[in-house]
């Protein structure tokens, strides 16, 4: 009898890493700042202290290599982390590659995703910082139940505002956030300015996410013990998910392996960042070489089909500019499965990584990616988030050239999330009912005409730093 | 800084046992052989062997203490186990209990539940034995999921009857056991004699339990390489769940504690026998003393209510009688939002050690049980399943009278699964619409009346063995 194969490489507690990790210092350039949207000049801490606590805030712009981990933070985190890095031994079988394929799996969570490991630190800080109630906006749902379950640990109060349509058609999730003790509004909402404008225009509207932020935005701002939280695209919230990528290096060491390729699906950047920038640190410091791929829904192309200019994060244009691979922030994505892909620009960091040449991107279609998910579920058994299905898209490609050229390529994968509140759309694609329209060149240039013209300086983004 | 607290003892693949525990041997007395529904006489394996292959029969009336778990399976059951035992330490907290809290929580599962621990070695003994199709049936829809994802391991055709109101309300669940490729059939069906006969009295039927078993033994017993499989109640079904107690053991050992409590909810009774009987082993032979109980609902209360009679195990009478703890098997209990504890009778053997005095039971109502699941995902973060949410109720009840004796007991509870597919149950629960009726003793009488009379030689159930 042979020695069994191992499929899954824990760690104990007691091995959890205690630090974050901070990519920007490693860098060969630093990434350019944010702006302020009236004057164009650099945002200063001040700028954000109404939405952020000065501890978020300061993270945000830090240079710091590494930053501790709040003991608070570690114990919460340890219910679920350090969370399993698996061998997919039976999907290499099917695929008959020589590959050797490891997916990280985030979905072990209470949230069934990555988000907790921003959403637990956020509040921690805001509750030390005395505030009583944080507010956000949730798409899919993913990110609300993340914030609620961490709010629910520190005793603060949580005001979701979800996207009507997802609101209508999702009630599960909205009924797992409410579980976590938070409260969910229809967005767009009777609550806000910004919502009974939308609700004037349109008394059915059934929202996006650019309303919703707008909505958690304004009532942050007017409420002095209430702030608001974001589940990606900032420097803080990408920092907060390398836990991931701090993990999976301590697993591959137990084994003896490294990566040769790193894959993630990217919506606002935070999952593919948390996974791959530990790694990436690596590669910088010349101790290993992966190659680095994001792979982003065909629908909501900002990496390989944007411009790489300053836009507004939300579609009001009520927050700081940043710049990044942008849509323009008018953009409206068809709707996809893949909600948490569904963002007109990606994360600054990110951007400015892909602008070094330290990674590249494809764009995939829906109906591979939820192939490659079903063939996933039989061979593994986990039936992925819509999101990591384009990742394992990608993996499977990749799988298949390997079968085509012999390669043993190691492949690392971020299995994000589980696809328990998204069984409508396996239904739809086994139905036969899921539909693949490529975007058509129209809608891309209309959309980017929205991005804000600033002046050459400005736009360089190193006049003021 | 004080020494971290560990929240959860894992165990590496490694240390995954390696047999499945039979108590049989162990008990001070044998339990009472299945009866042949004609002639009422102990069924012997050829009886049973149009159902199942013969290796789940020779397992079925086995009387080895261990049994070896095949290599095949030991490889399926690693992609989620050995699963984590943790320490309730924020519950503890919430309750100001001097109890330590332990659960062992089989939601890992890629199914969500405990009960790929049996689908897989049931899978894989049909595959060895050339079945090429399994039937069954499922209610809330936890076991066809299991049934479904193991068949796709074992390249087994899988069809799955579904109860009819279960299928109409609950659609993700069929969602995701068709992802697995399993086919799935409302019942009653126009596929069989016996859905068809349901239909004609009532086209609009809403199914039952019992009416989905007898469909899909019905067409096993009619294909020649069809068997069908069962999630619960009998022998080899709670033989394979004491993986989870014999886990469990070596993770109490890890940390030096012994259990004092145990206490799990019971609907066919695998979950509690899987978690309680490796412990019971223990107690028989005086190496530890847990106190073992089981939590059934209300609504349904086999051991607290019913009578240890022989009892058909399905409504249409089909079966092998079972000498059981039965409140009649046409008895149709309230729809309580735990699907899974809605069965008629309990497991021979448990029914069998409860009458050896070697353990206790406890009937609680769902709003009881539900408060209990909510405080519980505020306080650990997992959303359980309503079926466990009956041992967390009775873990809160323990913890509490540990409050007031100053006792430091330790108590382990068995958290059998999640509950992302049963967040309506939640909705209704925080709305404030969920019922907790009492049942009427007039109808507890009604299908008591139903238990079949045998002669005093047949019903002790010793005379033939």
């Amino acid at each position: 009898m042979s020695a069994p194969k191992q499929h899954k490489i824990v760690l104990d507690e007691s091995e959890m890493p205690t630090q974050w990790y901070n990519i920007v210092p490693d860098l060969p350039a630093p990434p350019p700042p944010p702006l302020h949207p009236g004057t164009h000049e650099p945002v200063g801490p001040a700028d954000l202290a109404p939405l952020f606590p000065m501890d978020l805030i300061l993270q945000e712009v830090s240079s710091e290599r590494y930053i501790d981990i709040p003991d608070e933070v570690q114990d919460i985190y340890r219910l679920w982390r350090p969370s399993p890095l698996f061998r997919a031994h039976r999907l290499e079988k099917a695929l008959g590659t020589p590959a050797r394929i490891y997916y990280k799996y985030e979905g072990v969570s209470p949230a069934g995703s990555h988000k907790p490991n921003t959403a637990v630190p956020q509040a921690y800080y805001n509750a030390k910082a005395g505030v009583t109630k944080i507010t956000t906006e949730t798409g899919a749902g993913q990110w609300g139940t993340a914030l609620a379950l961490a709010c629910s640990m520190f005793g603060i109060e949580c005001e979701v505002w979800q996207v009507g349509a997802s609101y209508d058609q999702k009630p599960y999730r909205r009924m797992m956030i409410e579980t976590f003790g938070a409260t969910v509004h229809r967005s767009p909402s009777e609550l806000t300015q910004a919502g009974r404008a939308y609700l004037a225009a349109d008394p059915n509207h059934t929202g996006s996410l650019g309303i919703a932020i707008s909505e958690a935005v304004e009532v942050a701002a007017s409420e002095p013990e209430t702030r608001y939280a974001l589940g990606s695209v900032l420097n803080h919230v990408l920092m907060h998910q390398t836990i991931i990528g701090e993990e999976a290096l301590l697993q591959f060491a137990k084994i003896g392996e490294t990566p040769d390729f790193i894959v993630g699906c990217t919506g606002g950047g935070s999952n593919f960042a948390g996974l791959s920038f530990p790694f990436l640190r690596e590669k910088l410091a010349g101790t290993m070489n992966p190659h680095l791929r994001a792979v982003e829904p065909a629908s909501c192309p900002s990496l390989t089909h944007g411009t790489y200019a300053y836009d507004f994060g939300d579609a009001a244009g009520m927050t700081p500019l940043m710049k990044m691979h942008t849509l323009g922030h008018d953009f409206v994505p068809d709707p996809i499965h893949a909600g948490g892909l569904r963002y007109h620009g990606m994360a600054p960091l990110i951007s400015h990584v892909y602008e070094l040449g330290l990674m590249d991107a494809v764009a995939i279609g829906q109906s591979e990616c939820f192939a490659a998910g079903v063939q996933f579920a039989r061979t593994e058994g986990i039936v992925p988030a819509p999101e990591p299905t384009h990742a394992l898209a990608e993996t499977v490609r990749e799988a298949l050239r390997c079968k085509e050229s012999g390669e043993e390529k190691v492949i690392l994968t971020a299995l994000c999330g589980h696809g328990h509140f998204d069984m409508a759309a396996y239904d739809a694609y086994l139905g036969g009912r899921m539909t693949d329209e490529p975007m058509s060149e129209e809608r891309f240039t209309a959309a980017l005409a929205t991005v804000p013209v600033l002046s050459p300086q400005a736009q360089s983004g190193v006049m003021f730093s």
